[in-house]
C-alpha cells in the first residue's frame, strides 16, 4: 500500500474546495496570453499604484523615520499604541476598541473566525467581494444574500424578508463590485431594521474616502447608539498603498467585550503586524496634506469613470453609475453570451482582463462582469475598442 | 426574545475554544503587575530586538531603497520574483517552489489548511511551539506526539511506534522550546523512517542559523531525494527582525504540485505580503556581511546561555543544554510545585515572566516551564536571584 | 468562575444551529392548542397509519415468525443476508451492493456523511424534503438548488446552468413535497445531463409505488449503464409501515467500491438494524399479495387527492396536480399573507396543521405551504372549510 | 477533465478518516479465514445471543402483543409514552427527562452532537469503548483520557489533574472493555470532583445489571443532587437483546433544558424508533420475572469468567478481575509481541478472534487485547489451548 501511495501526488484537503479568488485566478490565464506576446489591459484588479496612482507620500516618508528608530521587534499583537490612538480619533472610539490588521483581508478573516459560528446566518450583499463568500464557507456560516435596486442601493424590502435570526450583516460601502455609494437615507433604513432585529453590522469601509459623486456618508454617525457595529478600513485603497498590508477594525457599541477578546487571541496567534508601517500610518492618516491628496485622486477617478461610462454607453451594457470606489458591475444586455466565463475568456483573447460576475456570488438574472476604471482614459478607450466586437 | 438577547454580550464562536497563545497570554497578567509599579523581566518571548539584538542592518537600508522605487502595489501573491530567486538559491530549489509568507506563522497556517485534512494524523514534537497545537486543532487534524531523549534529540524508537499512517511529520530544529539541535545522525534516522513509511516532513528552520554548540546541519542535504519535504524559515530570528513579518516556505520533492497550487490559492486569498520588505530581504539574505553578523549574534547568545546554565545549575532545575535558538525547556526537580501555572504565577509576582510548560503540549511526567536566555547576563542573574526562593 | 457557571443552564453546541425539522416542529404548537381542547386536523405529516391506512399485513405476520426463531443478536451491520437478497432482486443489483438502514433517513445521513465533502456541491431540488437541507448543512456541503416547472417536472434548462462541478445530484421521485411524478422523458434528460457532466445521482424512491396518475417509471432502467447512482427506499410509505424503521440503499455502477466501504464502516459503527423486521421485510417485499395491497392504497389516495383538488380549487391556491406520493405543495395566490409561518399559525388556530413552505428551502417567489391529503375525504373537506376564511 | 474523472472510483469524504470500529473490523479478516474452512472462535464481540444467552422472553411476547395493536405509525420522536413512563420509574426522573434511542449507540451520538462543541474537552476513560473515540473525533471534541488503577477503578488522582475546564466526563460502569465495576466509594470520589469542577457526567450503564462480583451500585443515588448527569442504558446487554435496537437516555439535574431540547430536535430529525419494541420494552423492563432471569444470566457469566481466569492464569497475561459485564482487557506480559495487531492476527490464524487493545485508545505502556468470556466454558478452554503457544 505504501508502495502504491509513493506513485501518487499529494492531495490537498477538502477545505481547499472553498478557497478560490476569482479576481486573481483569471490572471493566470492572462499571463499565459501575455507570455505569447499579447499586450494585456488589466481591468480585473483594484490596485491603484499599478495605474499610476501614487501612494500617499507621507507613508513612505514616515516608514523611513520609523526605520531609523527602534521598531523592529514584534509590535504589540493588537496594534501599535500610536496607531490605535490615531484610528480611535478617526473612529471616535477608544483605542482599546481598535485592532491593527494586515490589511482588512485579515480583519475579515478574524471577523468570521471569531463571530460567525457553525450554521449561523450572515447577511451578505449580492454581488459581494469574493473574500466574504470564501470566508463564510470556510467558517461554515450560512450566507444569505440581500439584493440591490437598479441604482445600487440596498433593497431594504428584500433585506427585511431575510434579516430575522441573522448573527450579523455585512455592508460594503462604497460597494465593491457595484461601485455604488449607499445614501445616508438608505443606510439609516438598514440601521433601523438591524436595530429592530438586533443584528450587528460589519461595515467594510475600504473605499470610504473614494467618493466620486453624491454626499459622503459617515456610517459611524448613522449607526452609533442605534446598533452595535464593527468598522473596518485600511491604507490599501484610500491611501493607494495596497502593498502596505495595514488596516484596522474598530468595535462600536457595548456588547463586544468577548468578541474583542477573541480578536485579541487571534492577533496574539499571528504575533504582530509590521511595526514601521503602523508607525507610519499613525502619522499619515491624520496628516494635513491628505485632503488635497484624496481630492486629487477622486478628481482623476471621476475623469476615468466618465470615460468609462461614455465608452460603455455605446455598447449593450448596463450598470449602476459608480459613485464610489473604482469599479463597475456590468450586465451584458446582448444575448450573445450565456456564461460570464465565456465572455471573460473571449475578452482575454482580445487583450482585456475582467472578472466574471459569478465570482461575486450567484447572479441568477443575467450575465455579468466586473471592470475597474482605474487606468487612464486612453487605456479605457483602447480596452473598449478591443472588446466592442464581442458584444 | 429579541428583547432578551439585547441584554447579552455577543458570544464568540466555538472555534475560539482552540485558539490560545500561552506565550503572550501570560503577558496580560504581567502587564497588570507592571501597572502596579513592579519591574518585570520578560523571559517569556523570543524577541531579540527587545533584548538589544539589532536586526541585520542591511534589511532596513534596503527597505529604504525599495521605498524610493515603485513597489507599493500588491506584490505578486506568491511572492516577489527577486525574493523567490534569492530563497531558491538558499534552498537549492526552483523559484516556483518558493512562497513568500507574512512570517512563518502564516506558512504554518497554510500548511495545515492545505495539507492536514479532517482526522488526518500529524506527528508533532512534544514539547512543541504552541501554534502547531492550535493549528492542528483548528484544522481538525489528529495530533500525535513524538518524544525526545534526555539530550533533546528525537526519540526515534518512540517515533517508530507512532509514524504509521501519518499524513506528515513536523520537525522544528533547532527546537523551540527545547533549544536542542538535532544532529545529522538523528535527522538521518528520522528521514529514513519517514521514507520507509512514506511520510513527508514540514521542517521549521526558523532558528537554523542560531547554532550555539555542535555542528550546523543542513536538513535539505540530508533529506533531498529521500523524502519529500517543505522547508520554512523567516527573517524573524535568524536576522533578528521579528517585526518584519517576512518568511518563506520552499517545497522539495516531486509530489507537491497540487499542494503548491493550494498554497497559491491561499496566497491569492490574502492578496500579498509587504513588497518593500520582500525586496529588502531578497538582497539582505545573501549579503556578504551576514556571516559576520550572525557570528556575533551567536557569540552573544553563547555567553548568555552560559550564564543561564550556571545560574540554573544552582537550583533544582534540569534541562537539555541548549545548542541552538535561545530557549531552555526546564523541569522543576523540587516537589514544591504541582502545577506549572502556579509556579509561573509565583515567578510573575517576583517579577520574572516565564511560559508554563503545558503551553507546549501535555507534559505528563513533571512540571515544566520555558525561559529564553536572550537578555544580557546581568539580567539573567537578576532573574534567577528573584526566583530562587521559589524552588 | 466555576461558581458563576453553576447558575447557568448548559448550552447545546453550534452544530444544533442546523438541526431543525419543520414538519414536526409545528406539531409542538399544535399540541398546545389541542391541550386547550381544540380538535386538530393534522395535514402536516406523511404517516399513513395515522389516517387509517393499514400497514401491509405480511410484515407483522413475518415479524412474528422471526420472533419465534433465532434472530435476536446483532444482525450483520450491513444487513441481513435474506433482506439483501430480496432487495437485490428488486434493484437488479448484487446483494453486496445493498445496505439495510433504519429507514431511508439513516441512508440519507450515511450518503452525506460518506460522500459529500467539505464545500462540495450537491444539487438538491427546490422544494426539497427538509432532511436533505439539514444533512447538507451538517456535513458542510454546498447546496445548490434546481427548480421545477409549473407541472412539477425538473426544469432541465435551470439544472444545466448549475450542474457543472457538482459532486452529486439528489432526485426525489415521486417528489416530496411537490407530489409530482417526474416522467420518463424528464428523467432521461436529467440522466443525460448527469452523464455529460459526470455527476452521480442519489435517487430517493421512498414513494415509488404510490403512483396516482400517469405511467410508473423505473429510474433504474433509465439510468443503468448511463450514470452511477444510489437508489434508496423503505417500508415506510410504500408499505405504510412508518414505524418499522427499515429501509435500504443500493449502489448501481462501477465506481462505488470505496464509498460502499465507507457505508460499511458507518453501518459497523451503529452495529445493526432490528433483525426481525429485516427478516419480515425480506419476505413481505416480494409477497404475491402486495400488488393488490398497493392498488387498493393508490385507489384510496386518488379519491382523497381528488377531493383535495376539488376543495382547493375553490380557493386562491395553486399547485401542480399531485401524481405520486400524498402531498401538495401549495402557493397562496391571494395577497393576504406575506409570510408562510403567519398563515400556518393562523390555520393552526383554526384547527388545521400544515407545514410552512420555507421548511422545504427558500421560496423566493411566493408564499407556500405543504399539505398531505392522506385523510379521508370528509376530513379533507372539513379542513378546507376551516381555513377558507383565511384566504 | 471530465473524461479523466470518469476513470476514477469515487472517493469518500475526509470525515471517514475518523470512522472505524475495530471490534467489527477484525471480523472481516476472520471471515476470510473462515471462508478457507477454518473454524473460528469469536471472542471479539459482546453479543450474548450468539453464545446461547436467550433474550429476556417477555420482550418477544410483548412485541407480538404490540403487533396485534395499532402501533405501526411513527412513534413519537422522543419515545413512546409508556416506554418513557417505565424508564422514568427506573431512573426516578420525570418522563419528560427520558428519550428513547435506537440502542445507546444512538444516544452516544446525540450526546456528542448536542453537547460537545468544537474543541471542547471531554474526559474519557482509557481504555474506552471505541464509539466514544470516533464520536469525539467526528464532533471535533478534545478527548482527554483518565486512567485506571490496577484493580480497574478510576484513578482519581490522575483524573484530578485533567478535569479542569472539561465540558463533560464519560463514565462506563461496569466498564467496557475493562470488565471492572467501579465501587460506590470510587464513584463518590469522582462525583465529588465533578461537583467541585462543575463537570456533568454522561454515565453509560449498558451493563449495569451484569454484576459478577461485589456490591451493585446505583450511580443515580450517588450523583443525584450533587452533579448533573445523563444516564444511558439499553435492552442490548442487560436483557441480552442486542438486535432490538432499543435504549434510552435520562437527564438528571436542573440545567439540561436546552440540551433536552437539542435531543428533541435530533429525535425529530430521525423521526422515530421502532414502536412495537418500545411498547414491549415498557412492559418487559419492569416485569416480575426479570430478577430471576438476570440472576441466572449472571450465574452463567460468573462460571464462564472463572474458567476464563483459570485458563488465562496459566499464561503470561494480566488483567483486573472482571466484576461486571463480560470482558477482560488483557496485557501480554511476555515480550513476544510488540504490536497488538500482530498478536491479534496471529491468534486469528489459530482460529481465535480478539480485539487489539489499541482499538480502545492509545495504550502507551504495553500490548493489550480485549476478550469476551461469553462462550461456554469448554469453548473458552478450547480458545486458550489454541493460542497458548503464541505467548
Amino acid at each position: 500500500m505504501i508502495h502504491l501511495r509513493r506513485q501518487l501526488p499529494y492531495r490537498p484537503t477538502e477545505r481547499m474546495n472553498v478557497v478560490s479568488y476569482p479576481i486573481r485566478d483569471i490572471v493566470m490565464e492572462a499571463k499565459r496570453e501575455e507570455a505569447k506576446g499579447k499586450k494585456m489591459i488589466y481591468l480585473n484588479i483594484g490596485d491603484p499604484p499599478q495605474y499610476g496612482f501614487e501612494p500617499f507620500r507621507v507613508i513612505a516618508d514616515q516608514v523611513k523615520v520609523a526605520l531609523a528608530e527602534n521598531w523592529k521587534g514584534y509590535a504589540p499583537s493588537e496594534g501599535d499604541e500610536e496607531f490605535r490612538n490615531t484610528v480611535a480619533k478617526i473612529e471616535k472610539c477608544k483605542p482599546e476598541d481598535v485592532f491593527a490588521v494586515a490589511g482588512l483581508t485579515e480583519g475579515i478573516d478574524f471577523f468570521f473566525h471569531s463571530f460567525i459560528g457553525f450554521g449561523e446566518k450572515v447577511l451578505l450583499p449580492n454581488p459581494v467581494y469574493p473574500l466574504y463568500l470564501s470566508k463564510a464557507k470556510q467558517f461554515e456560516g450560512d450566507s444569505v444574500f440581500y439584493r440591490h435596486d437598479a441604482d445600487g442601493q440596498i433593497d431594504v424590502a428584500n433585506l427585511s424578508k431575510k434579516i430575522e435570526g441573522a448573527k450579523a450583516m455585512v455592508i460594503i460601502n462604497p460597494n465593491n463590485p457595484l461601485g455604488s455609494l449607499y445614501s445616508e437615507k438608505n443606510l439609516a433604513e438598514v440601521v433601523k431594521l438591524c436595530s429592530e432585529y438586533d443584528v450587528p453590522i460589519f461595515y467594510d469601509g475600504s473605499y470610504d474616502r473614494l467618493i466620486l459623486e453624491g454626499k459622503p456618508v459617515d456610517f459611524r454617525k448613522i449607526a452609533r447608539g442605534k446598533v452595535p457595529f464593527i468598522y473596518g478600513s485600511s491604507l490599501s485603497k484610500d491611501f493607494s498603498y495596497t502593498g502596505a498590508r495595514i488596516g484596522w477594525v474598530a468595535f462600536h457599541g457595548e456588547r463586544w467585550a468577548e468578541v474583542k477578546n477573541a480578536f485579541f487571541l487571534l492577533c496574539n496567534q499571528r504575533l504582530s503586524v509590521n511595526w514601521e508601517y503602523q508607525k507610519a500610518a499613525a502619522v499619515a492618516m491624520v496628516h494635513p496634506s491628505y485632503p488635497a491628496y484624496i481630492a486629487d485622486m477622486n478628481r482623476k477617478l471621476i475623469e476615468r469613470r466618465n470615460t468609462f461610462i461614455k465608452m460603455a454607453g455605446k455598447l449593450p451594457l448596463s450598470f449602476p453609475v459608480p459613485k464610489g470606489a473604482f469599479y463597475a458591475f456590468i450586465r451584458i444586455e446582448s444575448q450573445k453570451w450565456r456564461k460570464d466565463l465565456q465572455f471573460v475568456r473571449a475578452a482575454l483573447k482580445e487583450g482585456v482582463v475582467f472578472v466574471p460576475g459569478s465570482g461575486f456570488g450567484r447572479q441568477e438574472d443575467g450575465v455579468y462582469f466586473r471592470s475597474t476604471f482605474l487606468p487612464e482614459p486612453h487605456i479605457i478607450e483602447e480596452a473598449f475598442s478591443k472588446i466592442k466586437r464581442l458584444l
